[in-house]
């Protein structure tokens, strides 16, 4: 096919919607900036604490048409614009409307704007913006243009907000004279006054435990306004407060005569499809479940956020664990391709994700579930350049040993406990390998043999070195650093979690670290649902389902049996009353819904209901269901390509699928059998006796 | 000294007053922006076609202090910001009024503004903003704040303006019943309209020349406005345009019944002082001075601008003979410092200055001058590193022998001529070897003597490998280029001039440069007035100034004899009529005041008046008049600790200066005669007889 028949032919096939393109990348850099700096402390700004990247205020796009009669195009643009043909920058349009004359030729629109991101939509009968034009940001780089679902002209990209709707309380009741709503369970918005009175101040004070809200000099949140001006703000009667909270209380103090019909709430959220279920024999375990998924959904929200109080947040280590979550509940993939990109950002590259060193090392594996579970290698393909040069920005800080190390402005954060993380960190290179075999994967995919050996060279290099300067065979497990050339003694379950998690233990290797540190009670305990998140699944992979359980039970439910209805940021069940509140020195420091919390959505479908990944997108699959003792389990798992239910007690296992190749995998009389999943959807039926 | 000492005595000597503080380099990036696209093409953006870096919108200040009591300070911030002390990031104010406790106490401020630039203003009795603090961009980049002149809070850096001054027309005239106005010669403002009436368009065509504003179908800048929406906009009976404009002439359209008084403009200017002056026996000669002075003021801006009609852009070949026209003139460090900060960007570097290669090399040598003619290391010291970083970009292009060529995306310019700048430029290796002479100055300076010997040494070879490899003895001179491992026969003067001024020839190198290639009209001429520039300048380095003065009196002389009231982009004698004020295939495309054509004034400053700093900062300089065959001439030149007068004609020369150690060179009798030039401002005469 000659150039100029693609061109018609891509003309021919274009969808009957024109689109909204700008720089690919920037939506999300855009939209990254502007969340970053949301969070307040008592009404205080408090801004992420590391650069935050912005979007190109000067691009341009480019299009070759080849039309058969000359065409009337509209054009809009977010930012002043200019228009071209065929290389004649001195001969340019700034028209909404204009005439295209006939034949072939390349059209080029420069948008600049310092504000918002330059984002152009152009709408003729054939000509029309779309992914299949291309952009600059002026550095050689003519890409494939940015789109999303922005279909409208009215609607551009700067308009993007998540969805609302109207909430009531639960209970309203006065304490100290002061009416105290109860929202029922912890959530996020912009309260609403119904017909407000009066011209005094209005102070509420949030609160996502009861003690928080009633705690007027030091909730974590609050707002403040003014009767009259806010009345002066007010819709159809209504007054919204401008910025949203995360809340379950909210204790409101008017001055005299400021007077209102009730308080409502404008619930903000991202509309995800529920798309997974986990129900079962243990009713707390069901109830873990569904809170699970309720705590995920609150901060899934422009980007995946580590909690919706504070830090409203994009943490890379925090999210590598949502997107877990999310494979196994809302499959939004939209969230999580924002997450990504926002979190590469743009270069140069000076300082670590998040400031974290372990930060960046988890984006690699994050890209690589992406992949795995997707299958979307559009996506990856996009952003290998992105990936390549983080890449050797890591490689860059390896010591003469060749293990990376943290340089003096990184934080080596692995965990939140009292841990040294100075020198070579046995879990950075666990994770660093596992970065470089993901780079391989992908540049094996992008026909670069020679790149895809060189990264899984240098992946086999760091593992063994790794086993060989770690592994302690008398203690059964890797230590935890190395310093000044030496490794120290300290063992943790770090690094071993994630060396088993990734296969780069041997069974026997395997089989230690499972009895002299996983459940060893003098290897040091972890405290942070973050880590235990890991600890879990490593348990799981090692077919410790009943002990995973009774953590669940013990750990989950603690929480819920304090009252909780989302999960915490850190739960440490020695505390006492309202000490469970504080964190950083603040009384109510602590996040009561954090994304790290929702951590059994991916125990109980990954684990329980067995479903995983074997290829990219799902295209081929095993289903292992385990019981793990409960009478009797059933569930959902949403995949690429469609959904996987299971239904199992301990008689049988039933199980159908839609959607890629997929396996069943049991045990039967000693016996491991697999057999394929009808591709019908119709049901499968085992008999475990 | 203690620390603490340290700190006392900082508060002690505190000036006065308090001063806006931002990110080093931020205001100048955000005003490179904002400048970039000013430029309209008949009404329609043209944006600069290179990435235009942005401020940090994220960024926090820091300062400690040590007070003998509590203190009250008043804070103002351009963005959202908040305050804390001693690290204690979970304790934030954002009042505009605290009170400081007494002891010494490290203060925080973080301040997020993504539309204008980060800016923080602190007033107390003893604790005050200026550039003792310190700021971050969150890159482990604590660096010294970034101020200027703004010391009231209620004028931050993001209204910043040029000043303005109304002027009256010379005359207005009806063309074909539309008034036609004359400013009487080139000039730079917004019209403003007195006592409009009616409800009509207005239309307004713009003219450098009366040509292009009587061509309504092609004059390049125009303005259009609803006379009823403009006069809502009015202030005190008279509106004024928002957006300034270059012209000499204004021809005014207007729809029937739309009257106004009378027409006037705002002049928009830089407040310089004209500190140069030259005049001598050729009135012709003065009268191109004084027009090269105004070109020059009108393109001393926000930034050193290449013209004010078109491109009004900062190209960093054409700011670096500004620079130098600007040390014989105004001495206006303010707008130099700004334009080596804006050129320079931020990173990454992807593409170089304005894309072109040879421009990011004229950057090192702009930076030198700057250090020579000033002696200010403090700004070298604080960009040393974007310098450094800078040639790491330019020598990563050396090719298997070490030259330095274009990449496929780079534009090799050298000049406005019909060039083959394919492979190695003999011109870019010597444009390379100064900018390494530069950074080898700048870090012996800074007491890094392997930096400087290692920047010593590519220097060298890189000259001699570029006489070895460029040098043609048979035709004595340095050829263009070399393609494929081979040296092309042509021969052009571009890298021979800059070859001769950086003092790489041997003595009768430049003796047959001077012959062979630069009078010899065999070898392609020179058109562009930003070539003659440095053709000029090696003419007179080879004391032909007879010659020069007949160049000058010829080219320039030849625009004024057309009617030019300022000096033009391009000036070719051979051209008739209106023919002179096309290019780019525009038929009004070519700038009438553009800032490469003020070469005069360097050329009448430096080797007529021969004025020349020989030691950083005018430290020691050298006074070395030469007449040129005129009768005699005075004048003045600027310095960086005063300046030189000197007063001359064929019998004796006369010369006093402030500042420095002076020596006065001149020939007497065959000889070569120096004689220290006093100290106390007093004149030294010389006899020539």
């Amino acid at each position: 096919m000659t150039k100029q028949e693609t061109i018609q032919e891509t003309i021919k096939t274009k969808p009957q919607t024109a689109t909204w393109i700008w720089y690919p990348g920037d939506f999300e850099i855009r939209l990254h900036e502007k969340m970053s700096v949301k969070r307040r402390a008592r009404g205080v700004p408090y801004p992420a604490y590391w650069r935050l990247d912005r979007h190109y205020s000067n691009v341009k796009f480019r299009y070759t048409y080849d039309l058969p009669h000359e065409e009337q195009i509209s054009i809009k643009a977010e930012g002043s614009y200019s228009l071209y043909l065929d290389g004649r920058d001195n001969y340019r349009s700034d028209e909404p409307v204009i005439t295209l004359p006939a034949g072939r030729h390349e059209i080029s629109v420069s948008v600049f704007n310092d504000v918002e991101m330059p984002a152009l939509f152009i709408e003729g009968p054939n000509l029309r913006t779309d992914a299949t034009w291309e952009a600059t940001s002026y550095q050689n780089d003519w890409v494939s243009a940015g789109t999303w679902t922005f279909e409208s002209p009215s609607v551009p990209p700067s308009a993007f907000r998540l969805a609302v709707a109207p909430q009531e309380p639960a209970s309203v009741e006065e304490v100290q004279g002061h009416p105290l709503l109860d929202f029922g369970r912890e959530t996020f918005g912009y309260l609403r006054f119904h017909n407000l009175q009066g011209k005094g101040k209005v102070r509420i004070y949030y609160g996502e435990s009861m003690s928080e809200a009633l705690s007027i000099a030091e909730c974590y949140s609050l707002d403040r306004f003014d009767a009259g001006e806010a009345a002066l703000q007010a819709e159809g009667g209504i007054y919204t407060l401008g910025a949203a909270k995360a809340f379950r209380y909210a204790w409101i103090h008017a001055d005299p005569g400021t007077t209102w019909d009730r308080v409502s709430m404008l619930y903000e959220y991202v509309p995800v499809t529920y798309r997974s279920a986990f129900e079962c024999s243990d009713s707390k375990l069901n109830e873990i479940y569904a809170m699970s998924l309720y705590t995920l959904h609150l901060n899934t929200r422009e980007f995946f956020l580590d909690g919706i109080k504070r830090d409203r947040w994009v943490w890379s280590g925090d999210a590598y664990q949502a997107f877990l979550m999310n494979y196994y509940s809302f499959f939004d993939l939209d969230v999580t391709r924002r997450t990504l990109i926002a979190l590469r950002g743009k270069d140069p590259l000076v300082m670590h994700f998040n400031t974290i060193l372990d930060y960046s090392l988890y984006w690699f594996v994050s890209l690589y579930d992406y992949y795995l579970y997707t299958g979307d290698f559009a996506f990856i393909r996009h952003y290998y350049d992105r990936a390549a040069s983080l890449m050797d920005f890591c490689l860059a800080q390896r010591n003469e040993e060749g293990l990376v190390e943290g340089r003096q402005q990184d934080w080596v954060f692995v965990d939140w406990a009292d841990l040294d993380n100075s020198g070579a960190v046995s879990t950075i290179q666990i994770l660093l390998a596992r970065g470089l075999e993901a780079m391989s994967a992908f540049a094996a995919e992008l026909d670069d043999p020679v790149a895809s050996g060189s990264y899984r060279s240098l992946a086999e290099e760091l593992k063994a070195k790794t086993l060989s300067l770690f592994w302690d065979e008398a203690r059964g497990g890797l230590l935890h650093h190395r310093a000044d050339g030496v490794t120290q003694p300290m063992l943790t379950k770090h690094a071993n979690m994630f060396a088993m998690t990734f296969g780069y233990l041997s069974p026997a290797q395997q089989e230690r670290v499972i009895h002299s540190v996983m459940l060893n009670p003098e290897v040091p305990q972890i405290r942070t649902p973050y880590m235990r998140f890991h600890e879990m699944a490593t348990l799981c992979e090692s077919r410790q389902h009943d002990h995973v359980l009774q953590e669940v039970r013990d750990y989950w439910g603690g929480m819920i049996d304090l009252g909780a209805t989302t999960f915490w940021e850190e739960y440490d069940p020695s505390l006492a009353d309202d000490a469970h509140y504080g964190m950083y020195g603040v009384t109510f420091g602590k996040s009561l819904c954090h994304a790290w919390g929702a951590g059994p959505i991916y125990l109980f479908g990954k684990y329980f209901l067995g479903v995983r990944p074997l290829s990219a997108g799902y295209g081929t699959f095993v289903v292992e269901p385990q019981l793990g003792g409960l009478g009797w389990m059933k569930g959902t798992v949403p995949t690429a390509g469609g959904e996987v239910e299971v239904d199992m007690d301990a008689s049988r296992i039933r199980v159908r699928a839609t959607g890629g190749h997929g396996v069943l995998r049991y045990r039967k009389g000693g016996q491991t059998i697999e057999s394929p999943i009808p591709e019908d959807g119709s049901w499968l039926e085992a008999s475990l006796h």
